[in-house]
Formats: C-alpha cells, structure tokens, sequence
C-alpha cells in the first residue's frame, strides 16, 4: 500500500500521523513541491498511489483518469469541493472525511477576526511597524448586529464563543433553520437579504458547491451597510476576489478578513487593500485541531489497509448535495 | 469658566460631550497640537484655564503650578498615574475620573489580541499584505493557560468575556484575591511567579504606579515560557520596552501585544520585531466607551460649574496608595 500525502504541512506538531502508517507498514511520500498542488501537478505524481491523504487540491475526474490504483480519498478537513464526488464512486473509490475536526479551530479564528476587523488592530499593528501612530475608533460586538451565514458544525460554535460578549443581536441563516445553537447570545434565524442589509459583521460558514459558489458577489456586497464587515474562514470562491477589491477600493465597506481563496496562495489585488485583513487558509491550523485531523486521516488509511470499515466515509447525503448542485 | 481639553480625538463620533459645554455656556479649547501633549507643551497652555478635561499627559507639580487658575482636573479615563494627586490637593485642586466607562473596550480589544497572537493572524495579515504565504500554525485558548494580573474592573471582565472559549486553566492575580469573578471559564486565584513561569498567555491590568512601574523587565520575561505570550493594555511603563524588545530579539517569547507605551506616539525598537503586536493606545477606543468617558468627563465640568456635587471624584483610597507608592 502506497500513499500520497498532499496537504501540507504535515505530522510537523505531532509525529502520531506519520506514526500511524510507519506502524501499519504503510509507505508514504509527503508532498514534495510544499504548497497546495494544482490539477496538472496532483495528476502528474497521482498514478502509483493506492490511496491521498488529500488537502484542498482538486481531485477532479481529470486527476482520478491519471490515478489507476487509487481505492481511498481520505481528505484532512470537511470540505469536499475539491473532490469530484461522482466520479470517484463511478470508480470505486472511496471517500472518508474529518467532518468535526477542523471545528473548534475555524470558529474560533473567526471570533478572533470579527474582533480585529471591529477594532482595526490590523491596520494599526502595520502602520506602527511603518512609523505611524494613528488611534482607530471601533465597536463592541454588543454594539453590532452579527451577521452567520451557515450554521453547521462551524457557524453554530461561532455563536457559542460569542456567549460572553453579550451580543444583542446575532442574526442567523441556515438552509435547514431547525437545528438548536447553543449560546447565551441573543440570536434568531433569518433570511440573507436580511443579514446583508442589517448587519455589521458577516461571517460566511457554508460549504462550497454550484449554490454557493460567487454567492457573495458586487450585488450582495453593495446591499451591505457601508461600514459593514465581511469575513470568509470558509471557502474561496464563495466570495468573488475581485468584486470584493473593486468594492473595497470604491471605498464602500468598513473592511473585510479573507482566509480563504480561490487560487492559493494567494497574491491578487486584495493583498494591496490595507483594510483588507488576509490570513493564509489558517482556519484549521491551531496544533490540537490539526493533529487530530492528520490523526483521523491516517487512522482512516490504516483502517482500509486492514480491511476494517471506515468510520467517517462521506454520507450518501455529500455525493447528493453536490450533483443536485451541478445539475442546477 | 475655561476648560482645556487635552485629550484627542474629543467630541468626534459623538458631538453630545461638546454641546454638554456649549449648553453651559462653557468656553472651551480642544488641544491644538493634536497628539498627546508633553509637560513644557501642557505647562505652557494651561495658565488661563479654570479646568482641564484630561487624557493621559503628565499633570505634574509643575505643570499645576503653572494653572494659578485650576479647580478641576476631569480625566476621560480610569487611570491616574498621570496626575499628581497629593499636589492637587495641596492646591485645592478637585480630580475626577470616568473609572467605569472604558473597562468593557479595553477588555474586548484585550481578547482580540489574545486570539491574535495564538493564531498568528498579525503576522500573516503584514506577510499576505507583501506577497507571501505562510500558513502557521496556532494554539486555541482551551489548550492554554491563561494568566492574568489585576482582576478589577477589566481584568475582571477580560475572564468573563472568555466565558464561551472553554478555558480549563485560567490563573488570575490581584492585591486583593477575594471577590468574585463572573465566568463559565475554569479560573483560580493564583501568585504572579506561578503566572510568569506557567501561563501560555499573560494579559496585564494593573494601574501604574511606584510598584508596578517596571514590574515586567528582564527578569520577568525569562521568567516566562518561550513561548508564551504577552499581552500589555493597560499603561506604559509596567513592561520594560527595551527589556521586551530585547528578549524578543533573542529568540525568548512566542510574540506580545502591546497597545501602551511609556512615550506616545511610540516609535521605538518594537516597531521592528514582526511577531509583536502593535496598536495606538485604542483600548478605550470604541465608539460607545469613549462616548461615555467623554460625556461623563463634561457632565462633571458642568457639575462644577453649576456648584453641584461631582459624582465620580476620585476616591481618597486612590491619594493614599499613589502617596505609598511613592513613598517606598
């Protein structure tokens, strides 16, 4: 058994990961170009491999053609965009997850932004390494109307941390808008066009398929208050990168904190907006969460080599929701 | 009656401290230099005042015995370590303070540095902003120890806002380790040794004075993990910047926040150490905070003007410990 390991940095914190194969005998190569492989690079070294332990590269039909051995897509994370769902079970590979892993981490980054952005603590901290001492005025988060759009397993937990600030009002999307959130914030469910108009800081927690890809383009941006924040620890490509530059350097927007691209690294025009708050798909990367998703992954990989089942294969829902998507 | 306003910006985001005055048919001047004024430059201005709505700038002995008019010093603000009570009072000089209004900003910024620094978000933002792409990686606060020193007002509110962030080990310290503390987090009182040599993460809030100046210098930093963090919103003066700014050239402590300085503007040797936060003394900045500091600070001038009581003069408690504090 062979693996590839495409996402990187790996086992750097915590060796348990690469301890897990070296004791199941497993032979592995860890991405050698070190960053995030694009369609041709990932297609081009696939072909040996019995199975990835895959970050957010695509893994596209394309990919899959060049990869005749490959039985298990075992992702480091919970989004699954990149991974062309349908055509790995027209092929008998199968897909497992990190699905509660990266959770904690993303949601609390995000409280961590949404603090920045209010505060301007980033534009700050880069003028006093320039030279420059100018004292921003900002806001409490009780003072403002928070916008979650997506309230799964990571927008719920951005309500939970909220509970000491005393938020008056969180306002909050979901496409199933049932499910309970446990905070002692005083939030309530509501449509998008609401969040867009009505509130300060918008935080966007929803996965990445045909729906919500450019969901939030030069339209919705403008209905947002002109001193509104908007943060994406979600995906790239749910927000347009360029509408957002032209917006923000139109001067429309209080600012804006973006840790997620569509092409990463990241170098395009946003990286000359200062207002613009940019972090380096972080979400995931405090040391506890992170070592228990490479953890989960290799565990998973492990498991397929020994013939045990799966513990978290992608449910049928994930390879559903993601044609119903593209046939839209 | 003439009133010196000193403190800037004043009256900006909210002009009801300014029409306070006018309503009282108080003449006023807002400091012309703009920035925080030095001794010669407020000694040299202060003459023909009867009161002086102050921020941070030294009220020193001589600067009041340059006020031959002087009845009333009104701080915007908690702290008075800038204003030389025993010579006030030698002079018959009454000193008021807005000791509640800024707390709930100060703590929130506090947090927001805290979530700052664990995950590096400073550090990205500055290298995303030049064209480079480093993920680090990060620490939540539930895996830290989280150390604080003085738990009155903000320090105090700094443990509740964490109340949603499952802290398991916050240590705090305080002269007077009995009142109650409002937090779903896990805290205990504890001895400032226990915090330097066993906090992941030490945020101060103590006011200075004779005994804290100075209260983090060499010694103290290598007291501390290599890691760890180190968090400064309260005054200047209590960290050693030369002693922080060395430490952290040598490789010691994982990186520091700093938003107080002993002169601002500031513009010394931190400026050039990237995985130290810096910010413009905006603790107190939030619109709301500073609105309600700046209203009550007129609403005491306007008091004394009319020969009505003052609600928050300073306390006798706060003459006698600057008093001590000088005299050990």
């Amino acid at each position: 058994m062979k693996v590839l390991i495409t996402t990187v940095p790996f086992g750097q914190k915590d060796t348990q990961p690469l301890e897990n194969l070296n004791n199941a005998g497993i032979e592995y190569l860890i991405n050698p170009i070190n960053r995030k492989l694009d369609e041709d690079e990932i297609a081009s070294i696939i072909g040996e491999y019995d199975a990835v332990i895959a970050g957010t590269e695509p893994i596209t039909d394309r990919v899959l053609e060049s990869a005749p051995k490959l039985k298990l897509i075992s992702r480091v994370g919970i989004g699954l965009d990149s991974v062309d769902l349908s055509s790995a079970k027209r092929r008998g590979i199968e897909v497992s997850y990190t699905p509660d892993a990266p959770s904690p981490a993303v949601a609390e980054l995000t409280v961590g932004l949404m603090l920045a952005l209010l505060r301007s603590t980033h534009r700050s901290n880069m003028e006093m390494h320039n030279g420059q001492w100018h004292r921003y005025f900002g806001k409490r988060l009780s003072e403002c109307v928070v916008g979650i759009i997506g309230a799964g397993r990571i927008g719920s937990r951005v309500v939970g941390l909220l509970s000491g600030f005393g938020c008056n009002e969180v306002k909050v999307n979901d496409l199933n808008m049932t499910s309970e959130i446990c905070s002692d914030v005083n939030w309530e469910w509501c449509d998008k066009v609401s969040i867009y108009r009505e509130a300060d800081i918008i935080s966007l927690h929803v996965p990445l398929n045909a729906k919500t890809r450019g969901m939030i383009s030069r339209k919705e941006l403008l209905m947002m208050k002109s001193h509104a924040y908007l943060i994406n620890t979600s995906r790239g490509g749910i927000v347009d990168e360029d509408d957002l530059s032209n917006v923000l350097s139109e001067g429309h927007l209080g600012g804006a904190a973006i840790d997620v691209f569509e092409k990463e690294p990241y170098a395009g025009p946003l990286t000359s907006i200062d207002r613009c708050l940019l972090t380096a798909h972080m979400g995931s990367m405090s040391e506890d969460c992170r070592a228990r998703m490479e953890i989960e992954a290799t565990e998973e990989v492990v498991r397929f080599c020994k013939g045990i089942p799966l513990t978290h294969q992608v449910p049928m829902e994930e390879y559903v929701n993601q044609k119903l998507a593209l046939d839209r």
